[in-house]
Parts: structure tokens; sequence; C-alpha cells
């Protein structure tokens, strides 16, 4: 049998001892530190040769510090003769830089891709991409998993009636879509619109909310404009509540005042990015995505303890 | 004509405005910004199709961000069709991790190799490389420029009698005897060893300095601690008074305070990495390595420039 061992790096410690725990193992010893000038030290204690290892860390605030946490982990471990090194990113930062929009962008999440594979990754598992196309630039083995279920399975337990999914924008109806699906519920799209030029936007709300509950969905909250003026939109066209989720709450900047005082009745998340303690407000509830990615290690593991009859 | 175009990034704009200057152009429009989650941003203002373009960033301190942006704006150049893309890299950081020294230990300054290599750098001008092994651990070419002439220059200028160059290790030896040649004086080294173990390390000085003034030189000041131990055991052991120079002054944690306090009369450094307001004390002069640096690129593009002949 070959031998897994799963590290965590600074950015998701609490999450990567529940992983463990799900698959009954503990954290391999690994202390990150810096030295006096803030360059990342690494020490791996434990020896990793010959093993399967899987490296917990979400690029998450401040992701440039976690992006080189990483990349330095895995240069220690290919050089330290792990089989596979198999990184477990819940959060995958920079990933709204996934396109050129304008002259001489950068297209920086394509660039976190090609830099995990020069620093010797071998497969990667994600959560919830910002665009699902970031598997595309990947050459090595990517397992994207949902979060819609969690937060689906969340909502189901409450037992709301006159429920109504709604997706904040155009690029979010998919991820509405399922979770109405799941929920048995129609869906509803806020269509922002800027009658002309130098006008302010409307928000024209496509769907029928008079009376219901509203979950409003979508991946990323990060300074929570889009979500909140959403929210108080909803309740000003007659919606009876409004729910929010989403999977990753980068929570930035305004984010927690304009939550607090908005419309927004509950904010469902994960904990795909660890929330600080000031954070953790009575509006928020954080789901832990522990098992589902516990579920995709032992199974990511059971293949790559089945291929070796084939090495 | 090529066209050349300079442009900086966030570490050390004074430093790159200086050589700019140097070579008689101005900075290119640029704008390094971040997202209110702390996410980079980069705009290039203006056109660089077909340019032989220059990148000035010491990773220096913050190190993890400053790789980060140096890694984006060369993915940003190369996307907008740059005609080469040439790193000036007065510091580099992570040089001093560019071995396994233990078992499971990262090499750190190869994998920055290949990070900028992986982002699409086509060139690299760096100065004073902890070691100069690191120069192999590119496949593109590296101009390693050195420091010690223009510390020499600067103590020449002085005409102090009675010289002796020091080193305060024995990996600096080869550092301390050019500086020496230059100044036709002797060479001393300071000599650390730890009698038996769990003993104190004993300053053993090896070399004549008995009246002589010494000065010190390194390649980094980091936390000062080697150097004030060295300069206060000089000292101690007869010299008349102790300089001390570096290429690098990284100066963290109780750098200044060491220094400050030391027998140090004079602490002689260069710009590669700027120096916050704080750290200019009446002790510290500071070099420019502009002219150093700005020759090295006219050069490189003057070889760049005939190169289109054999296109
Ligand atoms: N960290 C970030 N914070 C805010 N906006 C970003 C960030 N990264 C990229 N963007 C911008 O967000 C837009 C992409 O968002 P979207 O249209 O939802 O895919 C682009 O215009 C990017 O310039
Ligand atoms: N940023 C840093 N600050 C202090 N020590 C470091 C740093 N990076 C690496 N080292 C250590 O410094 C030693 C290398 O220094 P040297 O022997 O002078 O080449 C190694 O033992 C490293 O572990």
């Amino acid at each position: 049998d070959r031998s897994l061992k799963v590290f965590t790096l600074n950015s998701n410690r609490a999450l990567a001892g529940e992983i463990a725990e799900h698959i009954g193992t503990t954290l391999g010893k690994c202390t990150v530190s810096a030295f006096s000038d803030g360059e990342i030290q690494i020490n791996i204690e434990e020896s990793v040769r010959g093993c399967d290892v899987y490296v917990v860390q979400s690029t998450s605030t401040p992701v440039n510090r976690h992006i080189m946490e990483l990349l330095i982990m895995i240069d220690a471990l290919k050089r330290a003769s792990a089989r596979s090194i198999n990184i477990v990113m819940p959060y995958y930062g920079y990933a709204r830089q996934d396109r050129k929009s304008r002259a001489r962008e950068p297209i920086t999440a394509k660039l976190v891709a090609n830099l995990l594979e020069t620093a010797g990754a071998n497969r990667v598992i994600t959560l919830d991409l910002h665009a699902p196309q970031i598997q595309g630039f990947f050459d090595v083995p990517i397992d994207h998993l949902q979060g819609v279920p969690i937060l689906s399975d969340y909502f189901e337990a409450k037992n709301i009636e006159d429920l109504i999914i709604v997706s904040p924008d155009h690029g979010g109806v998919t991820r509405a879509r399922k979770m109405a699906d799941r929920l048995k519920a129609p869906i509803g799209i806020i269509d922002k619109r800027r009658p002309r030029p130098n006008v302010a936007e409307v928000m024209n709300i496509v769907g029928n909310i008079e009376g219901k509950t509203a979950i409003l969905i979508d991946d990323i909250i990060d300074t929570a404009g889009t979500i909140t003026l959403a929210a108080n939109a909803l309740i000003e066209n007659g919606a009876k509540e409004v729910y929010a989720c989403c999977t990753h709450p980068v929570l930035s900047g305004p984010a927690m005042e304009r939550i607090e005082s908005s419309q927004i009745k509950e904010l469902v998340i994960t904990n795909s990015i660890p929330l600080p303690p000031e954070k953790r407000t009575e509006k928020v509830t954080q789901l832990s995505v522990a098992p589902l990615i516990g579920e995709a290690i032992i199974r990511v593991h059971e293949e790559q303890s089945v291929s070796i009859l084939f090495d």
C-alpha cells in the first residue's frame, strides 16, 4: 500500500486538521516560519520519500506570501523524493485575473498554474474556480469540487417555504441553477443595466420575487458591494427575506460593514478561507468543506494506488 | 534601431529613475497597485510591442510580494509582445537558500530562477549574488555585476593610511582579496571557532591588524550580528578604527541598533536595496549602483541591437 501524508502551510491550518481527521490520519510535521528579513523558511520534519503527499493551502490573503509558501514547499517535497505532490487549494487566489480584459494585462491565474507546475505539483484539487476555464490552464490533472451541494444542504434543512434562488449577475446563473435544482425552487437574476452612459446602474430583477424568500448565491464575496446592493434591491422589490451564500469568503475592505448594515438576514459561507474572529458575527454561518475535500483525497489516492499495478 | 524601455516596480523606484537617467531615457508608464484583497494589479500604460524592456526590481523585503510583482509584470510584458524581457535585479532575494544544508530543505534560490524563466524572463542582470553558483541556476543569459569597485573607490578617495581589508568569515575571502588588490592593502580573516561543542565561539583574527584601519567587507549585512562582533573583536585586538561595507543592506531586525552601538565608525553600502528614512543615520553612507547598472544595460542593448543583423 502506498503511504499518504497530509501537510498544511499557514493559510488554512484548521481546515487541514479537519481534512486529516476525516481521512483518518494526522498532519505531517512541518514548520513554516520566516527569517528575520521575512524570507520564508520551511522545515519538513519527517520523511516523505516515496509518499503521496497532499499539501493544503488556500492562496487567500496575504496571497503573495501564501503562493510562495506553497511553491517553496513543493520544491522541498520534490527534492525530498515525494512520490507525488498533490496540491489542495480550496481557494485559488488570482482567479479573477483569468483573461486580458484590456491591452497589456497579465493573466495571473494562468501564471500561477505555470508556477505550480514548474515547482513540481503533480495534481491540483480545488473548489469552485471563479472561471471553470482555469482548469485548462493546467497540464496536470485537476479535480474541481463544488460547494453548491454543501450550501444547498444547509438551506434544505431549514425547510424554508416559497424559495427563489437568485444570481447577483449573469455570470453566476449556472451556479444558481444548480442550487435551484437541488432545492426544487425557481431562479431569478439581477440584471444590472446602465440605461445611458454616465447614468447610474439600474437593478432590474428578472423573476417573480414577490413575497418569497430569496437566496443570493455567488462564488466569491469580496468587498460585498454587489451582493448587498442586490439584497437591498430584492427587499425593495417585495422579497420577504434575503439570505446570501458563497463558497469563498474573501470579505476584504468594507465587506463586513456592508453586510451588517444590509438587508441580508444570514450570510452562509464555507471555510475555504478561514474567518478571523472579528468576522465571525451573528449573521455569519460557516460550513466545512473538510468532508468534501477528504473524500476527494481518498478517491485520488485510491486511483494512485491502483496505478501502481501499471507502474 | 531597436527601442529600449525601462520600467520599475515597487521595490526600488529611486534607483530605477537614476538608471533611466543614466542611459538617457525616462521610466515607462506603469502602475503597480493592489486590489482590495491584496492581489497585485499591474497596468502597463504604454505600448511595449517589439521593445527591449528592462524591469528594475530588487526582491528585497517584502520579498514575496516583490517576487510576485516581478513575475506578474513579466507575464504582462510577454503577452504584450515585448521583444525581450530583461530583469534588473540588483538584490536577489532568497539567495541564501542556495543548497540543501539539511534533509528536506528547499533550494529556493533555484526555484526563483525557474519561476522567472517560466514567467518569461529572457535575461537577468544582477549584482553580487550571495553565491556565484546561482548564475548556473539560470538557462537564460545572466550578467553578474560586482560592487567591489564602487566600494573600493569610495575608500580610495579617503586616502586612509595603513589599511587592512578584513573578511568577516571564510566565505568572503575572495571578495576581500579583490578589494585589497584595488586598495593595495593586505587582507585579514576573522576565523570563528568553537573550541569544543557547547562552548562559545572564539574570534580568532588571522592577519596583523595592530594599529591599522580595518575595512570589513561582506556581500549582505542582514541582522548585523557577524559584522558588529567582528568589528568589536578587531578593536579589542588593536585595530585603530574599523569601517564596514557591503553591497546589500538588508538590515533587518536588530541590525541598526547593533551597528549604532558597535565600534564601527562608518557603514558604507549601496542602494541595491533602498534605505527607509529611519535607517539613514550619520554612520551610514549609501553609494549608487545606477551608473554600473546603466552601463550594463547599454552594453546588453548594443549586443541585442547587433544581433538583429542575424535575426
Ligand atoms: N483581486 C481582485 N479584486 C477585485 N477585482 C479584481 C481582482 N482581480 C481581478 N479583478 C477584476 O475583476 C474582473 C473580473 O471579474 P469577473 O468579471 O467577475 O470575472 C476583471 O475586470 C479584473 O480586472
Ligand atoms: N533569509 C535568511 N536569513 C537568515 N538566514 C538564512 C536566510 N536564508 C537562508 N539562511 C540560512 O543561511 C545559511 C546560508 O548562509 P551562508 O552559509 O552564508 O551561505 C543557511 O544555513 C540558510 O539556512
